[in-house]
């Protein structure tokens, strides 16, 4: 646990850095940001969807209202002065997204401490036409966190209490606000693993990752929250509360909808509370960093290292040389743990068992056999903690470097997996020199993280990206969001995944009041 | 595998002949069926949501129009005449469920062989409203696979091909009609497995385990269908395809509504096609039969057994004395494999992984410690695959057995592990001599088989046991359909397990169209 908690430490900081760097600079992203019409009171700014002349643009829609004293009033009165918070330098913080990309115009933030108080905001907001946006750990990547206008911005950040833990089941239940990285210590503590955990769980809440079915490092071992998270209770835009806060393994009694929860972005309501199964924790990790010198040789390993380790296998992510180099570059301490030169893939298995010995024999004579039979040109297998933790350093940090190598285009997408690598081949050739094509991620679930390291931000770079990225992935039957979401950035791109047949089922009339949280309305394209 | 063939062979020979005695002898549940009133075209029958006069009467909705010869020279025309069936005979299998406690009015069969013809059927009987009910293997336990009155049955059956399988991602695609027992095979063959099993295999068709959300033996291990499943196709009741059948193990582009459809019960749509992510298989099976002195006992095992077998443990169920005398008496060549004494609690567990001897070894330490600490009086680690089915068929044995007693009320509970035998226990108090109250099921997922063996239906045991198991359940905030689901048995008591607000959610009018499917009106009491 202790290597994520580092890795994760140092990776906040250096975003920190970064952030105040932009801020005080000319930096392009920033540039980018303080080009937008700020600070007309949010009557009728224009925002765009992604970067450059060619995005798509975004008007307010005229029938939301725009808050008086009278809304800051009741506001107050429900939750109390000091968490109605007007503060330019708060409000700064929360309109603006992780990578700075995204700069919404609110003038207001709120901090509902249970239930019933997130009830009566959203009722008042629904019966007044305020626009809201819900927001956890604001740590998502496509501008689906913050407001997009001058909306409500709503954070269940303060209801953050584990409500009940049944040590036989490992059922937990806790409120939204609950931080990702306290839940996964509290339950360490009880004996007990979190079956989600990704880079951002320092900051994000587990409302959030609920919200936005986040997938992240033990999706290959646990699977998706549609499996673990058992219930929630969710607020509807007209201040409803909906329970479905089951404890329970199995219930067959009439649709599932918290299913329609998980993964719809604060589109349908606020979740406030949620309940997730959670496996005993096994005591033996083991992880080891390899080296394949083609994507088949990946492809192979993974169906080997499937069969092989079987019911241990928890990781299996990927990233290739140019990943590595930036990784090595902009990254300070960390080192190539293969000795040898430079090779083409980099692949880091974790297996996690209850028996130390058994577990690392057996990845042992896996590794062995791989190395015979030429799947893998090179591997070292973690002696310790503190080696374990700089493997997981070098794969984690991937996200960091490319943010200080530059201005960088990021796409997450679900491919077969023997395809996936022909997309970053593919972007690589039509780039040429212009930009720097890197490709890595979950290999395991078949999650391609493609980042396009570019100098700037340019008009011609996105031609050559986009819609052809998009395309490609639809062709192939793929997913233009694997797990980072639709947001502001994706929400016109949706059919490229979806057929026109299930979007048009998207607007459930029964849940989407009549004024629904403005998110539906501006930020998913399809709601307009 | 082998064991499970050989199990469910028998079980459904046994069911066989018994259904033969039922339709030719005075048997109480065949008396039940043959007092409804038969035979009056349909018009205005009555049916009873449960047995005996304390029973909900349920009444055909007028508005749905009746078959005539045009109706029938179209269908034929769609699917050529074999495919539309009226032979009595045929019919009277269709109309009647697999316990023999629900039976139907059909005059028509149809058996569609492509998702065009299912939709060209759905659209028709739509625009004439004319009531359908969606058939798959007809082996549900709560009346939801046989019309309640007139209703035009479609049975996909024949729509029972593999449409595709990756060996590389474990993914398989398939048509609705492949019988779950031919997809076990097929995937053995591959060297995977199939994350559902349950005792109606050889019957039972994915389309209907989805639609139903079937739970089953392989639950502990690979969870429920909602995170295996990972795309499906289906026919709404106007006819429209909704292509869901994504092969993504992520996808986060909107609403994922193909969990509205899994465990529906055919109320949304009729499901044609599924894709799932099945696991490889692993080579080495144990399995261990246990015998405990008290339920905490059986309770403290579990929590030992997640622990300490961890990754490898693959089923924990139970049964208590009275499922193992029933076993013991009615079926043929069954013997107890503890030696010793009559026992109050007997547990199945087995272990699946991927090394033979280590896993076995490590089944053998926990048996030896549990035995060392009191927790088990008795045990047997079967020593080869006879012995494991001759186990397996124990547990498998116990409905057959039951049906074999003579009437049973059947209750699928979902309750905490602590609480779940209680209520057998104060439902044997309740009952006293005038029935035998059996408890057995899926320990491992707080899965409550609750059955009631009585010399006859009566309104007086009836009474006994409803509402109160109902309310009990409620009471401990448990569900009352774990993996059975609501059929007609159980529309009317959804209230016991769901809130008001989330049920009045459920009638999506964006999938839900004007005259939708029958099903949903007439089995289903809130949609009425």
């Amino acid at each position: 646990m202790d290597k994520y908690k580092v890795t994760h430490r140092l990776l906040r900081q250096s975003i920190k850095s970064l952030v105040n760097r932009q801020l005080t600079s000319n930096n392009p992203i920033y540039r980018f940001i303080s080009a937008l019409p700020l600070g007309n009171g949010g009557r009728n700014p224009q925002l765009y969807r992604s970067f450059g002349s060619l995005a798509t643009k975004v008007e307010r829609n005229p029938s939301f209202s725009s808050l008086n004293s009278d809304d800051l009033s009741y506001f107050k009165g429900v939750l109390g002065e000091k968490n109605v918070v007007q503060d330019e330098d708060r409000l700064e913080t929360a309109n603006i997204d992780w990578m700075h990309k995204y700069k919404g115009f609110s003038k207001l933030l709120l901090l509902p401490r249970n239930t019933e108080e997130v009830s009566k905001i959203l009722e008042y907001c629904n019966s007044r036409r305020l626009a809201v946006v819900p927001q956890g750990g604001n740590t998502g990547l496509v501008g689906g966190s913050v407001p997009v206008f001058d909306e409500v911005i709503i954070n269940v950040g303060s209801m953050n209490k584990i409500i009940a833990f049944d040590k036989v089941s490992g059922i937990l239940v806790c409120e939204a606000g609950c931080i990702l990285e306290n839940l996964i210590s509290y339950l360490d503590n009880q004996g007990f693993v979190m079956p989600l955990d990704l880079g951002a769980k320092g900051s994000c809440q587990i409302g959030g990752n609920v919200s936005t079915n986040a997938g992240g490092l033990r999706f290959v071992r646990y699977g998706s929250l549609h499996g673990n998270v058992l219930g929630l209770e969710a607020v509807l835009a007209n201040g409803d509360v909906l329970d479905m806060l089951g404890t329970l393994r199995k219930d067959n009694t009439g649709y599932d909808l918290k299913h329609l929860f998980i993964g719809s972005e604060g589109s349908l309501g606020i979740v406030t509370k949620v309940s997730i199964l959670t496996p005993p924790k096994l005591s033996s990790v083991n992880i080891a960093f390899l080296a394949c010198e083609d994507y088949l040789s990946c492809q192979k390993l993974l169906s080997e290292a499937k069969r092989k380790l079987g019911e241990i296998l928890s990781a299996f992510e990927f990233l290739d040389s140019h990943a590595m180099d930036l990784v090595l570059n902009h990254l300070e301490g960390v080192r190539n743990p293969l000795s040898s030169a430079v090779h083409n893939f980099y692949l880091l298995i974790e297996t996690t068992g209850s028996d130390e010995s058994y577990d690392k024999e057996k990845l042992e004579a896996f590794l062995l056999h791989s190395m015979e039979s030429g799947l893998i040109s090179d591997g070292v297998l973690a002696q310790d903690i503190n080696q374990a933790s700089s493997f997981w350093r070098i794969r984690e940090g991937v996200p960091e470097a490319l943010m200080r190598a530059g201005p960088v285009y990021k796409y997450d997408l679900s491919l077969p997996v023997e395809k996936m690598y022909s997309l970053v081949e593919e972007m690589r050739a039509r780039l040429g020199q212009s930009a720097n094509v890197v490709g890595y991620g979950h290999l395991g679930d078949g999650n391609l993280h493609l980042n396009v390291s570019a100098p700037r931000y340019d008009d011609t770079i996105l031609a050559q990206i986009e819609p052809y990225v998009y395309e490609w992935t639809s062709k192939h039957r793929g997913s233009i969001s694997a797990e980072h979401g639709l947001g502001l950035m994706k929400a016109n791109e949706i059919f490229y995944s979806k057929s026109h047949g299930t979007v048009s089922i998207f607007t459930f009339e029964n849940i989407r009041n009549a004024y629904f949280l403005a998110y539906v309305w501006i930020t998913w394209g399809f709601f307009k």
